[in-house]
C-alpha cells in the first residue's frame, strides 16, 4: 500500500485525505493487536523522537513517548521549552527545530501560538508533528478520536456526531471537525453562543457534510450516536456570572444520559473537570479513558507512517 | 517462591509483611550481583515505567529510572507534574493516573499531599508505587534502608537502631519505623520535643517492638548499632531561635562518633546539609552514600516484583 | 591506540593535549560514518548517562542524549536541577554528583557557577563532563567546533581563525581558544572593548600561537579562513545606548560576507539572534547548522572515550 504520509509533516487535519486517515486507523489497529502479543516492536529501532513542548502537557507528550518506546525507538524531550535558554535568548522556532532536526528523526512540537507548527516545519529537515498550536489545531488528537470512534462504533460513516462545549478555543474540536468532513457523518455543534465554532471553520466543514448548530445539549444528545464533550473554561467569559449561569447546562451526569440517550458513545479529550460527572465513568459507553489509551496506538501509527517505516499488516 | 507483591500497589510499609520485605531484600541482592556481571538485564524488556512527580526530586526519580533501565525497560517521566496543564486545569489525581495507566505498566508517584498515593492507586489499573506523599510515607526509601542495614550489618534482627532528627515530618522515618516493626529490633527515637514522632505511629510500632524516646543524641549513639540521621529543617520551628539553640546538639562530627560509638553504622536518606559533617564521610561505617546506591538495587527488586516478572535467583 | 581520556573527567580544554583532541576528532568521524550505515551502535549498551542541568539548555542536553542513544546507552536526566528538592535544601554539588554516580556511569553537568564542574568531579566516582560552568568553559562545544573546522576545511593547522562577539563572558570562545592553542593556527579576537577576552586567557593562548586583537569585524573577516561568531547580549552593557551603538557593527549579512570574504567558513555556537542574518544561511560556507549536528558525533566520541569503550576504527 502506498503511504502518502511518508516523510511528510503532520500539521493539520485540514489537508489530510480520507485515504491517509484510513491508513492511520488501520495501522493503529494493527499495532494495537501486535502489542497484545509483544510489548515492544522493532519498527523504529534506532530512530529518535524529539518531543518539544513550549506548553506543559502530560498526556500528549507521554503517549507519544510511549508510542515511540513501543516501536523500539528512543526519545529526547524538552518538557518546558519556553524555559530553555534558547527560547529566552530569542531564537526563532525555525532555528530551534532546524538544530533539533540534527539530533532527531522526527519532532513533535506543542506551542501556544497558532501556526507555530508551520514555522517549526519550515526550519526542520525531518517530519514535524503538530501536538497543539494554541487554539488552532491538534491533529493527532483528532486522529486518535477517529480511531476511537471507529473502534467503539465499528465505523465512522453514517454516524451522527455531536461536538459539545468550547468550540471556539478548543483546538481538538477544530481538528476533529476538519477530519470528520472526510466521512459521511452528520455534525451537531453544541456550545454557548460565546463559544461557537468560528464561522470560517463551520463553513469549510459544511461544504462537505451537514452541520447543525445548537445550544441545547439535551436534545443534541438525544439525536446523536457519539457525543464528544470538551471543557468550558471560566476564564473565557468576560463576566464570571455568565459562566456560572450556563455551567450546569453543559454538565453530563448519569441522569441526563439515561433521560436523553443511554446508547451514545461518550468521548472527551481529557482532562475532564466538571463537564462529565465521575458517576458516568462506569457506563459501558463512557469511552473517554479507552480513548486516552488509543492515543498510544494512533501515535504509533502516525510516527511509523511519517517515518516511512516498513510495517507488517 | 510465591510473590505476594505481584500486581499490587506499594503505598505504605504499614501493610508489608516480613515475608514481602525479605523477598525484596533477597531480590535486590540478586540484582546487585547480576549487575556486576552484566550492566543491563532483560527482566522488564518492553515494560514502561511512568514517573510522575508533583514535587521535584532528584535521587528518588533518577534511581527508579536507572533501576528500570537496568532491568531492560523504558521510562516516561513527568518531573514537574504540578505544572502540567492537566493538574492546573483541575484534573483529579485518580483521573491522571487512570490515563497514565494506559501508557505505562507501572506508575511511581510523588505528591505533597498525604494519602495522595491512595488516590492515585484508586484511578490506576496498573500498580502504583508511592515515592513520597507529603510527610506521610516513603516506603521504597524504607526498603532500600532495610536492604542497606542487612548488607552493612549482615542481618536486621537483634540490632539496636536509632532514628535521629525530625521524626514528626520526616516521611522516611515513618515508613522505616513501620517496616522495622516486622523485625526483632530495638528502636530509639531521638528528636527535639517539637519534632517527636506522632504518638499514633509510636504506639503502633511499640505494639510490635521496644521503642525508647529520647532527646539525647550522644547517649543514643552510644547504645545503638545503626544511627539513621535525618535533617532538621529550620522552617519547622515557630521561633528560629529554637532551631539555632538545638541545631548543634543534632550535628554529628568525627569527634562525636569517636567519643560515643565508632562502630555504629551511620545512615542518612540524603540530601544532608549540616547534620553530618563531611569529615565523617571517610569513616568506614559512614554508609549513606552506599545507601543511596542501594536505591537502585532495591527499586529494581520492587519494580520486578510488583510487575510479577519472572526472575532468576 | 592508547586512550588518554579513559576514566577521566572532561572539565576544561586547557589541559587537553593535541593527541587527545585528535583522538576525539577521529572517533567522531568514525561514529558519523558508522551512523550513516546503522542508526544505533552497541558501543555503550548497558551504560547510563546522567544529564544534570542547573541551567536550562536545549541543544547541549539533547545532543548528549541523542549521542548516548545512538551508542546504545540509556539516559537519566534532570533538566532543571536548581528546582530539585536537594539543591533547594542546600545539598552541595559534590554530594549531589556523588549520589548520582551511584546511578549512572557518566555525568554531564551544566551549572551557572565557574569551576562548579570541578566541584562535581570531586564528589563523583564516575567521569564528569563539563557542559558549561558559568562564563568559564564549555569544552565539549569547543571539541565539536574543532571537529567542524576539520570537516569543513580539511584540517585545522595553518588556518586563520577569527573569534567574534562577546569574548569576555562567552564560555564557548574560552574553551575554543585554549583548544586551538594546540594547533598551528593564527587567532584574531574581534570584540567591542568592553567584551574583550580576559588578558589572562589571551596571554596563555598567546604563549602558544599568534593572537591579534581587534574591534574591526570587516577587516578581520577579510583576513580569516574561519569566522566564529557569538552573540553580544544587551544586558552586558551598563548603558543600553552603548549596545545599540555597536550592535550593527557586529552583524553579519550577505552583503558584508560578499564584500569581505565570500569563502570564510561561518560558524556560530547557536542560538543566533541578530548577529547573523537568516539570508546568510543559504551560503555554502554557512556552517553553523552543520556544526550543531556535529555535536552528536563529537559527543558520541567524548562519551565513548571517557568511558573507555572498545570502539572499532
Amino acid at each position: 500500500m502506498s503511504n502518502p504520509l511518508a516523510g511528510k509533516d503532520l500539521l493539520s487535519t485540514q489537508t489530510l485525505s480520507r485515504e491517509a486517515i484510513e491508513l492511520i486507523i488501520a495501522q493503529a489497529s494493527t499495532f494495537e493487536a501486535q502489542c497484545q502479543e509483544k510489548r515492544k516492536l522493532d519498527v523504529l529501532e534506532g530512530y529518535i523522537l524529539a518531543t518539544l513542548f513550549y506548553e506543559p502537557s502530560t498526556r500528549t507528550r507521554l503517549s507519544f513517548e510511549t508510542a515511540m518506546h513501543r516501536l523500539g525507538g528512543d526519545v529526547i524531550s524538552v518538557a518546558e521549552a519556553t524555559k530553555s535558554s534558547s527560547a529566552k535568548k530569542g531564537e526563532t522556532i525555525a532555528d530551534a527545530t532546524r538544530v533539533i532536526a540534527g539530533y532527531a528523526d522526527v519532532i513533535v512540537q506543542r506551542h501556544p501560538r497558532p501556526y507555530s507548527a508551520e514555522e517549526a516545519a519550515e526550519g526542520a529537515t525531518v517530519p514535524v508533528i503538530n501536538a497543539g498550536d494554541g487554539s488552532h489545531e491538534h491533529p493527532t488528537q483528532a486522529l486518535l478520536d477517529l480511531y476511537t470512534i471507529a473502534k467503539e462504533r465499528g465505523q465512522i460513516d453514517s454516524l451522527r456526531i455531536a461536538l459539545v462545549g468550547d468550540l471556539r478555543y478548543g483546538r481538538t474540536v477544530h481538528s476533529l471537525a476538519y477530519a470528520l468532513a472526510n466521512f459521511d457523518v452528520q455534525l451537531t455543534l453544541v456550545s454557548p453562543p460565546a463559544l461557537k465554532m468560528s464561522a470560517q471553520i463551520v463553513d469549510e466543514v459544511r461544504s462537505d457534510i451537514p452541520v447543525i448548530e445548537s445550544d441545547d445539549l439535551a436534545s443534541a444528545l438525544e439525536r446523536c450516536d457519539v457525543a464528544y464533550v470538551t471543557r468550558i473554561q471560566k476564564e473565557r467569559f468576560d463576566d464570571p456570572a455568565d459562566y456560572e449561569a450556563l455551567k450546569a447546562s453543559y454538565q453530563i451526569d448519569r441522569s441526563l444520559v439515561k433521560r436523553t440517550n443511554p446508547e451514545a458513545t461518550l468521548m472527551h479529550p481529557l482532562p475532564r473537570v466538571n463537564e462529565i460527572a465521575p458517576e458516568v465513568d462506569q457506563l459501558p459507553n463512557a469511552a473517554y479513558f479507552r480513548q486516552a489509551t488509543n492515543g498510544v496506538w494512533a501515535r504509533m501509527a502516525i510516527l511509523a507512517l511519517v517515518l516511512g517505516a516498513k510495517v507488517e499488516g
